[in-house]
């Protein structure tokens, strides 16, 4: 009988690689048997994590060659694997906003937390369970990846509490100081070209009937990466989207600006009160996708 | 600023309105402010519980006069409140399969267990919280009723667990013959009217595109219940689902029969490996509309 396959979404970012080990780990200590996977090898940020804490990249895979899977960070199929709609989904930890069908009941533990980490944090905390110390490592890296360092303002106390007890476990004595050359170590953007730019933390989202691409890059210069708008608007187009939003983030002073190429210009401009110069429109204070871009779209459609 | 309105799905069982009842002491303890309401009077086994650990039924509602809910004991719209697509949805505790689409985050709690009251009870034990003897009974009442008196294939062995620590903290001291009375409460037909009995636990679904309802009644005499079956029928007809199956459960030997009225006969005795006979097919050995009726129909489509 084969595993029971745990994986985050596309283009994985540092909470989907270390929530996917984590809860794999967790289910295993329970009497399951799982396999963490990822759909894609990790992004320079998730590397520098994993070599930190000397854990080994999971296996890619493009889809399930298992019977039963677990879904973490994720729910939507549009995110998940290319055969979702034949295995079955036996469990889901995730912290979006949902869009899901399953024809039998699952376990499902969803809270609007700032990571899939920190819902982990407590499974682990409620079992009593012992957290080992490179899991602690990559799940405090997946707290601080996906609230930037608590200053999203996705972060709860929850997400605060977590971080300070995961960073213990993992032996990290300054998190902080952890926490920026982590976020830097993804945000050297020079070595990557346009297309990997727009694709690396690119999600797909289905709003009212309109196809919508958003990716997004950290950076400490939202100039310097518009200093290749060109290229970047050529790849952008080349992937054919109706709608593609891609959300620039300035990690240091916690703002935006995007390059949106598509159909439903007047809905971008309504969504973020503001104007498109250029393709270029600004999102003053605008740092998380799922907090500050998807919903007041969704709320034009 | 108005309550957080809890409630659970349309023409309410035991375990709807014990749950709502729980999640809202629950969340009135650790912060919130919330009302448990219901879509629907207790039927007779619910009020046989209510009357038995004196609480009152909640107050009836069939749209939310609140900006925010709480679902639980169901996630499907078809099965709540008229207007639940202009409220948010702030936390769903359920047991059911999934089909659920929310614009935010949100808490979800699901497990496939036997009942929400099962998931409840080791919310409050996660919590340290106590529970009071009389939302234990209620949950302990929601838990017979469920898994029929643990004898359900939903029944898990967290619902054997809780049940009896319920029926502890309720000081029900002889939880079994308990069960029966409050089983027994619930399958006097007699009184109900033909519309009363298809109406009073049926719940709707869309299965591929199909409109189907879904009828289920227990009794301690199917023949009793058949020799009904022209007013039956001719009730089920007046309601206009294209497809309506009424399942008649022999709550003492685990048996049941159903009355199809519908336009996929084909589809229903593929599901159950059997011929429908005057619009009558047997059903050996389901009692779970969840687990033995609902999934096979689902796979015809």
């Amino acid at each position: 009988m084969a595993k029971t396959l745990v994986f985050g979404h596309k283009n994985p970012d540092t909470d989907t690689i270390a929530s996917a080990i984590a809860a794999s780990y967790f289910l295993n200590q329970i009497g399951e048997e799982t396999e963490a996977v990822a759909q894609g090898t990790p992004n320079a940020e998730t590397q520098f994590a994993l070599d930190y804490f000397k854990v080994a990249a999971p296996r890619v895979v493009t889809s399930a060659d298992t019977d039963t899977v677990v879904l973490v960070d994720h729910n939507e199929a549009a995110q998940s694997v290319d055969n979702l709609a034949d295995v079955t989904v036996t469990g889901i930890y995730d912290h979006h906003k949902f869009a899901f069908t399953n024809a039998t009941p699952l376990y499902i533990i969803a809270k609007p937390w700032g990571s899939v980490a920190t819902i982990l944090y407590y499974e682990f905390k409620q079992a009593q369970m012992a957290i080992p110390a490179d899991v602690a490592g990559l799940l405090a890296s997946a707290i601080i990846s996906d609230t930037l360092l608590l200053k999203s303002p996705t972060t709860t106390d929850f997400d605060v509490t977590a971080l300070k007890a995961l960073a213990d476990i993992a032996g990290l004595e300054d998190y902080e100081a952890y926490g920026l050359a982590l976020l830097k170590a993804g945000t050297d953007l020079s070595s990557r070209t346009d297309k990997e730019l727009i694709d690396g933390d690119a999600k797909s989202f289905d709003m009212g009937g309109h196809q919508f691409r958003i990716g997004q890059v950290n950076t400490v210069a939202i100039e310097d990466v518009l200093s290749r708008q060109a290229g970047i608007e050529a790849a952008m187009t080349e992937e054919g989207y109706d709608n593609f939003l891609f959300v620039i983030t300035d990690i240091l002073n916690s703002n935006s600006k995007a390059i949106f190429l598509g159909e439903t210009t007047a809905a971008v401009e309504a969504a973020f009160d503001g104007q498109l110069v250029d393709n270029v429109i600004d999102l003053p204070g605008v740092v998380s996708r799922k907090k500050q871009v998807v919903p007041p779209l969704e709320a034009q459609f």
